[in-house]
C-alpha cells in the first residue's frame, strides 16, 4: 500500500522533525530538501525511509546533529573538508556549493569529505552541479557491504557514484549507481514488504546465495554487480572517498546500522569539471542534445521498453510528483512515522497522511 | 597454439613495421611499446593483434602515420589536442606525458585529444601516471558497438575507461575495462579461434542473441555489462571523450574496421588527481597499501580463487613475461605475420618466431 502524499507537507514534516532532533533550521531544510527531491524522482530506498534511522542514530551519539564543516586544507581547484562527525546530508550539501563555487571559476575542482555519514542519494549533489552549468561527480564509501570477487565476507562497500551534466532541453543527463547488483535498501524494502529477492543480489553470512532478504539484517552479504567490474569500480570510489580525502577505510567505515552510535568515519568526494574552458557550455549542451536524441532515436528492441536517456526516468517522476504529490511506500510511510513519533510530530504525521491527495 | 616470444624482439620487430609503413622512429617505438606491454599483461586482444589493422587503416588513407598532435586550447591544468587524424597510440602517449607534466603542478588536469583513432589498452596510460605519482584516468570512445538498454541497434561504443594509482609495494592498482559484457577483441580471437561464445555478450544484426563469434563480423551488437549501469557508464564516456573533446560522437565515429579508409574521428580523455595537495604522495601510498592489504586477506569463497586486489593478475603477468618471454596465442601471431608482410619484414618475423625461446 502507497500513500500519495503533497511535496510541499513531506518537505515541511521531514524539516520540522529534524529540528526537533536537534538539527539547526538551516541543516534540518537541508535534510528535507534531500530526501524529498530523492522520494520525487523515484528512489524511495534514499528518501524519507531513511529519517529514523538518522535519528537514531543522532540519539546513540554516533551523529552530532549540531556539527558544522570545517575546511583542512584547500587551493583555488580543491578543498579537504571534515564533516566533523554530522550528518553526511547537509555536510555534502555545504561542500558541494563551496566546490560549485570553485568550479565556475577552474576547468576541474575537487572536494573530499572526511567523518562524514550517509549522504542519501549521490545523484542529487552531481545535480546541484548541472544545474549550476557544470559536470559533475559525486561518490561516497560505505561501510563493508559487498564480497570482492572472489572472496566469502563483506568487505568493502557498495560505494556510490553518480555524475550528472547540462544538457539543455533535456534537462540534464543523470547517473547514479551503487557497486552492488542491486541497492541494499531495495533488500530492505522487500524484507519489509515479506517479499522475495530474485537470486544473484545476496549471498547469507556464509556467502551462500538466497532469496531471502531478511538474511541481509543477518549478515548478508551484497555482490558486486559485472563481478571484477564492480569490484574494480568500488575500489576506485574507496580510493577517492578514503584514501585520499583521509576518511575512515572499507572496515574502518561503521555501519549506521549496526553501530548508530559511532562516527562512521565514512568519505565523500566531489568533482566538477567546467564546460566553459572547453569550447563553451553552449556548444556542450549542444553536442549533449544531439548525442541524448540520437540515443532516443534508436529501435526499441523487441518486445521492450524504448531507449531511455541517463536520468530520464526520475526527471519525468520528478515532474509527475510536483503536480500530483509522492506516492510514497509503505515502508517509507512507517519510517516516517517512526521519526516522527521519536519527535513528538506523530500528529503532524497523521494531519499529513490523513490529507493525502 | 601459442609460441613463447622475446619481449625485447617483439618489440624490436613491431617498431621496424611500423617505421616501415611510414610511422616517426618515435612513434613506431610508442607503438611498439604499448602493444608489447600490453601483450605482456596478458592483454593480447589489445596488442600486437592490432598491428596489421593499423597498417591496415594507413594504407587505406584513414589514418595519417606522421601527424603531429596540435594543441588547440590549454591552460594550466588542462589540454585540448587533435591527433589530427594520426595514429590513437601514439597520440595519446604524447598527450599523457603532457598531462603528466601539467598533473605534476595541479591538483588536478585534464587533456582531451579529437581526431584521433584506437589507442589500444586504456590502462596502459593511467599506468604512466601511476609511476608518476599520480591517480590516473583514460577512457575512449569507439565506434557504435553495444545496443543502449531497451536498444535494437549499435549506438554506441563499448568505450573503454581505466584508473590506476600508485600503491608502493603493490607497485599500483590497476583497473581496465570496457562496457560491454566482454571486449569485442575477445569475441574476434574466438571467431578466429573457430570457438564458440558464452550466452549473454553477442546479440546478432537483429538484436537476437547468438553464442556464433562471426556474428559479429556481420554487423553483430555487443551487449552493456550489468545493462543500464554498463549503459549509463558508457554515456559518461562518450561525454568526456566525445562531447567535451570536440571529438566524433555516436554514430559519427567510424570503424576502423570496416572503414579503414575515414579519420576514425575517435576522442579520448585523460585525468590526474595528485595526491601531494591532499596529504602527500607519501601518506596516500601507505593508505593505499593498508586497503590492499585489507582486501588481501580476505577469506576466499568456496570452491573459489583467493581474493586479488584490481591489477594484480596483469602486474604478475607482466614480471613472468620479461622473465621467459611472451606466450602469444595465434591470432597474434598470425596478424603480426600479415603486418610483417606487409612491410616486407616476413624474414625477420619468421626469424623471430624461429628463436621463440
Amino acid at each position: 500500500m502507497s500513500l500519495t502524499i503533497s511535496c510541499s507537507l513531506l518537505k515541511q514534516l521531514t524539516s520540522d522533525i529534524f529540528i526537533r532532533a536537534g538539527v539547526p533550521t538551516a541543516d534540518a531544510a537541508a535534510m528535507a530538501e534531500v530526501l524529498t527531491v530523492t522520494d520525487m524522482r523515484g528512489i524511495h530506498s534514499h528518501g524519507v525511509v531513511r529519517s529514523a534511522r538518522y535519528i537514531d542514530c543522532i540519539r546513540a551519539g554516533g551523529i552530532r546533529p549540531d556539527a558544522e564543516i570545517a575546511v583542512e586544507t584547500s587551493g583555488p581547484a580543491f578543498l579537504q573538508v571534515s564533516a566533523a562527525g554530522g550528518l553526511g546530508i547537509p555536510a555534502a550539501v555545504k561542500s558541494v556549493n563551496r566546490l560549485i563555487e570553485l568550479g565556475r571559476r577552474q576547468p576541474l575542482a575537487l572536494v573530499t569529505v572526511n567523518h562524514s555519514d550517509h549522504f542519501g542519494a549521490a545523484g542529487y549533489y552531481t545535480m546541484l552541479c548541472a544545474e549550476a552549468g557544470l559536470i559533475g561527480f559525486a561518490m561516497s564509501n560505505t561501510c563493508p557491504l559487498m564480497a570482492p570477487t572472489g572472496g566469502a565476507k563483506a568487505a568493502i562497500g557498495n560505494n556510490p557514484f553518480a555524475w550528472a551534466a547540462p544538457a539543455g532541453r533535456y534537462r540534464a543527463a543523470l547517473f547514479d549507481i551503487c557497486m552492488s547488483t542491486v541497492a541494499c535498501g531495495k533488500v530492505e524494502i522487500a524484507a519489509a514488504e515479506h517479499k522475495t529477492i530474485p537470486p544473484g543480489w545476496l549471498l547469507d553470512r556464509n556467502g551462500v546465495p538466497t532469496q531471502d532478504p531478511d538474511e541481509y539484517a543477518k549478515g548478508g552479504i551484497m555482490t558486486p554487480f559485472g563481478a571484477h567490474k564492480g569490484y574494480g569500480l568500488a575500489v576506485m570510489v574507496e580510493m577517492l572517498s578514503g584514501a585520499l580525502a583521509g576518511a575512515a577505510m572499507l572496515s574502518g567505515v561503521h555501519s549506521w546500522n549496526t553501530r548508530p552510535g559511532s562516527d562512521s568515519g565514512t568519505g565523500h568526494c566531489f568533482i566538477t569539471i567546467n564546460p566553459e574552458f572547453f569550447g563553451g557550455l553552449e556548444a556542450f549542451v549542444c553536442r549533449m542534445e544531439a548525442m541524448i536524441a540520437e540515443l532516443l532515436a534508436v529501435p526499441a528492441a523487441p518486445g521492450g521498453d524504448r531507449v531511455r536517456y541517463p536520468g530520464e526516468i526520475e526527471f519525468e517522476r520528478e515532474r509527475h510528483a510536483a503536480e500530483t504529490g509522492i506516492a510514497l511506500p509503505e515502508a517509507s510511510l512507517s519510517e516516517l512515522r517512526r521519526a516522527a513519533a521519536m519527535t513528538g510530530l506523530e500528529p503532524a504525521f497523521q494531519a499529513m497522511v490523513g490529507g493525502s491527495v
